[in-house]
């Protein structure tokens, strides 16, 4: 296909923080999209026009879904419902909605009851790229972040679809540099997330809510580094996140807090058969998840 | 001091895996020394050898242990107690014993019960370099893992020891690439890094004993890779580390249960209030714990 078939081609990008704003950046050039950004902050939207990330601003998610033939949501899980809910007529005919949004079991119950209510021809598809950093906001948006990272692309399972919008959205996951790409269903998307996500957040984060005040960064080394490096956590979107996802991410933490609790109890005994074979169990599991 | 004043200066290195390799590599030609390695493994053995990362080879820790000015136990919590037990009178007169043990309570407990039986001018100074690697053995050591590494020195508080000691191990701590070096009691020692290495371990290991089968590592981003590296554990040394130190690693375990515990409850009434201050507490002491 030429590029001009594409000339006309708009994404919308709705919330240019570090994620949208990574987005807008490695989506330049592909299929000659011009791309249109909406954010509430005065300051996000001046740096992300001047930096060239996005084309034009959309003065309201209106605007944006009205004149967009692919819109992404990029916000918080609140946020992408409520957009979504109060801008239902407004999406363009044929285009595709979609967002990054780490928990989608609401959001795709939300647009297969409200679908009724799209002009004719608009489906959604979510993505999940696997991708982030601890620093927030446009100012650290790093196109970067999405190489090699994988994508997994959520369709609704309770109405159609245009293949094609599937295929738009592989694409796109493709053009920013997505290792593998995976489709899954909300519900299993959500499951799986609250272990390889939630819980880890959960779990970097309790490691912080108390610590030795005698300790210096001298008496630390790469595992309190890398276990406690996504404590620095955007705390209002990761309530959020977590809160949206609980019935799934419980029954983890449920496991992690019955495990730690049984080696615990081995370390009190010193039963060091039982340490040792936790330990080697840990062990044998992250290489066999390393294969997967 | 010119370098003849060290040219006889001997340095015996007991355990050539991970970190007894790199240390002998790392103290190539600190005060012009004589390196002598001992270890169990024939491969091992030939291999230091071959690449000169040591001398000569000595065939008992007997051996090493006349002949050195400074003794170095890089083997497990276990072994080095052992060692050092059935070696009290042979250690050279005037030299130094040390280690680079992750818990130092037994150490410092035994020699101080033995000091009796060590040849004049015999002291004991240990060191706990804060580096490593989620691999092993000799084929993996490097050098660079201690550039920029936290150093705890760690000398006897209930007998005297020469000063020259002290200053001859800060002097080989600066020489292999330490950052910062600080000096604790074991108690001390033992008690933070309870809370900075051992709890971590713990957190890591205990987050891979389950996983969601249906998991690949396309759903896995920064956040599991880091949160579970060190579950890559060498088990039989982490078990011995582990149960050596298990009174002080026990109140923090149970401090971290008691945390994710009371997340997980306001994760199920929903109280995002709760979630909120829980991860914004993380946060702000993450960064706190990162000034000291």
């Amino acid at each position: 296909m030429s590029n001009e078939d594409f000339a006309e081609f708009r994404i919308a990008i709705v919330g240019l923080g570090l994620m949208g704003g990574s987005l807008a950046y490695a989506l330049r050039g592909f299929r000659d999209c011009f791309i249109i950004g909406y954010d509430i902050d005065a300051e996000t939207i001046e740096k992300a026009l001047k930096s060239k990330a996005v084309d034009k601003i959309a003065l309201s998610v209106k605007e944006a879904a009205s004149e967009s033939d692919l819109i992404i949501f990029c916000t918080s899980p609140h946020n992408i419902l409520e957009d979504i809910k109060n801008n239902a007529p407004y999406f363009k005919k044929g285009s595709v909605i979609s967002d990054i949004c780490g928990v989608k079991k609401d959001i795709l119950a939300l647009v297969s009851e409200i679908s009724g209510e799209f002009a004719e021809g608009v489906d959604y598809i979510g993505i999940h790229p696997m991708a982030g950093k601890e620093v927030n906001g446009f100012c650290n948006a790093d196109p970067a972040i999405f190489k090699n990272a994988g994508f997994i692309l959520i369709p609704p399972e309770k109405y159609k679809y245009r293949e094609s919008s599937l295929e738009l959205l592989k694409d796109l996951s493709a053009y920013v540099g997505a290792g593998k790409i995976c489709i899954n269903s909300a519900e299993e998307h959500d499951k799986i997330i609250a272990y390889t996500s939630d819980l880890m957040h959960i779990a970097a984060a309790a490691l912080c809510v108390d610590f030795p005040q005698n300790m210096t960064m001298a008496h630390t080394a790469g595992a309190f580094r890398d276990c406690t490096r996504i404590a620095n956590i955007k705390a209002d979107l990761w309530t959020d996140l977590l809160a949206e996802n609980s019935d799934n991410i419980i029954p983890h933490l449920e496991l992690y807090i019955n495990n730690l609790v049984n080696f615990k109890n081995a370390l009190a005994l010193n039963n060091q058969e039982f340490i040792y074979s936790f330990l080697n169990t840990a062990c044998i599991n992250k290489k066999e998840m390393q294969k997967r």
